[in-house]
């Protein structure tokens, strides 16, 4: 069952097109992560937070996916990560057109 | 510029179907919300919470809406809510497919 995963944490920057610029190949590299649909990237520079909301296949890949990605981010001495699993509730989802 | 707005909250059901029942109504109204775009219902009966993401077509529709569903929320009862409001980094989704 395809399922979200919903990321978030404290961020200094860079923010927008320096942060793309740094972050390109890892964009890429998301993309060939078992089960991976999409990835919005978020950022706030005002609020100093940063992260990503995720749409995977099943919740096995998910799990994975939120696992590597928070020991990669805390790597890049990054702390305060919140990171959450999400089933869908897919009749309400449909309801508000989402991109499910 | 399109923004999301993330939100979720400590939530001990209804879920899945039942949820869908109770809750379609309002499903239906968030649609009429200015500048709305799409929300993906989120839940985790496991954990014991739920949420949205949402995606608006600009920051100040994304925050009259967080505003008024976070008032709404707590007059249902629900505490702990947690909001946040985000900009797009366009070049890094755009290679993670992300629906926005």
């Amino acid at each position: 069952m395809k399922t979200v995963v919903q990321v978030d944490f404290p961020f200094a920057g860079p923010f927008g097109e320096e942060m793309a610029e740094a972050m390109a190949g890892l964009a890429h590299s998301i993309t060939e992560e078992p089960g991976f649909i999409w990835k919005i990237w978020t950022e706030n520079p005002v609020d100093g937070e940063a992260g990503g909301v995720y749409l995977f296949e099943d919740e096995t890949s998910a799990r994975r996916y939120l696992e590597k990605h928070t020991a990669r981010l805390e790597s890049f001495g990054v702390t305060g990560i919140r990171g959450r699993i999400f089933a869908i509730n897919q009749a309400l989802t449909a309801i508000d057109h989402g991109p499910v």
